[in-house]
């Protein structure tokens, strides 16, 4: 049973009223189903076993509260002690959860391994960028090969920091492992959907990352991970609508 | 009599020998005299006194063993634990020798204060790409109204959220007081350089930032500050050449 509640339920959007400040003692993220960052958060309070509330947000169509949890209103934000407190951005979230209930540390306690951590992460960032890079390619062919190439890179960058079986460097998945895997999943939706990409849907991301396929299949089955993850109908549906112009938020509910 | 030692030696270049590595027991930081990113490294190992050996880097002509102290070849860097031990990126080097030395710890231990002064940090960035756009106007009347908007806009919102003496919300300076500073010392630079600045050089940042303007002048003349800063004529020197596109990194020396 996953301690994320209302993971699937519709956006509140601008008109909306907005909800209560969570209760005394729990935990709200605000979130968009397929949004990776906002994902963090999520598979961050699922694998630590944090009850908490999820509420979406419409990313087009914002509500004017929405500004008061998040100054510019994205996902995720992070809500409690009823309604006073808020912590934003997907690499900060993630360590207050830590710092909050260090029993259930992901982070590493030393700081040159904590640190380590935190500088792997930056490092693998490029996946972001060449996943939203790849796109684009769908919709300008000019770019295509430019992009395509950008999104390899990143993927043999990723699979040669991969020194064991988890960046965490030991026999867990950590940190990284967790905040990477939604960036990573949103390639895999794409190799469903666009022609000719370079990363296999099959066995992803393919047979030129060993290390990194089995380690895409090891993190997807944990059902934390799982849990905090909407199902490949879902991600690849809402991705051909994204890449069109326009997102269904809603999709699949 | 400041514990940061070499700051005013002369730069390493591509063909100079790899210094041998930091004695156990020693800090060293990479550094370039005039970068406001490597700035912040040496003033938070200044004000928590940790006795550290700084190590000028031609950022141009790159030592190539420099890139196995950072991968790309960036300052800041620091090392320490006999050259075992490297560490990158100006927010994460001050956290870091925190968690190393919670005695003099300028972060808050309180989760939520120190997730906040990180955010803000992150908030108060506009800064730092408003200066380098004032930079590009000096060789381009043509976006010289809009960069110098831009910069205006930074600072009242840096104006905007200095709500009590310092960043840190208290009445001491702290990890956001310590790691803005540079980038704001960088403006004060050029409003002794660029004509029709919109800043004052004379009560920086001038009569319509009343409180950063008080921030200002006292956080210059903190010692430690004061120590892992260069004097405003080599500053403002140095920015002189690095408008024309030739920055002389050993300026003043």
């Amino acid at each position: 049973m996953s301690v994320l509640a209302g993971v699937n339920t519709k956006v509140l959007k601008n008109g909306d009223a907005a909800p209560s400040p969570p209760a005394a003692g729990t935990f709200r993220i605000y979130n968009m189903r397929f949004c990776p960052w906002a994902q963090r958060a999520l598979i961050y309070a699922s694998v630590k076993h944090i009850p908490s509330e999820v509420i979406n947000i419409h990313l087009k169509e914002k509500p004017d509260w929405y500004f008061s949890k998040h100054y510019k209103g994205q996902v995720p934000a992070l809500e409690h002690d009823e309604g006073k407190k808020h912590v934003i951005e997907s690499a900060h979230i993630p360590e207050y959860l830590d710092d909050l209930f260090p029993e259930t540390r992901i982070l590493p306690s030393d700081p040159y391994e904590k640190v380590k951590q935190k500088l792997l992460l930056e490092r693998l960032g490029a996946v972001a960028p060449a996943f939203y890079g790849a796109v684009q390619a769908a919709s300008n062919p000019a770019v295509r090969e430019e992009k395509y190439a950008e999104l390899v890179k990143a993927f043999e960058q990723a699979e040669n920091l991969l020194t064991s079986d988890f960046y965490s460097g030991n026999s867990k998945p950590g940190f990284v492992d967790y905040l990477i895997f939604p960036n990573i999943q949103r390639s895999f939706w794409l190799s469903h959907i666009l022609k000719d990409f370079p990363l296999s849907s099959t066995s992803f991301p393919g047979p030129n990352y060993p290390k990194l396929t089995k380690w895409y299949k090891t993190l997807e089955s944990i059902p934390e991970v799982a849990a905090a993850s909407q199902p490949i109908e879902a991600g690849v549906g809402f991705f051909k609508d994204y890449m069109t112009g326009t997102p269904n938020y809603d999709y699949g509910l």
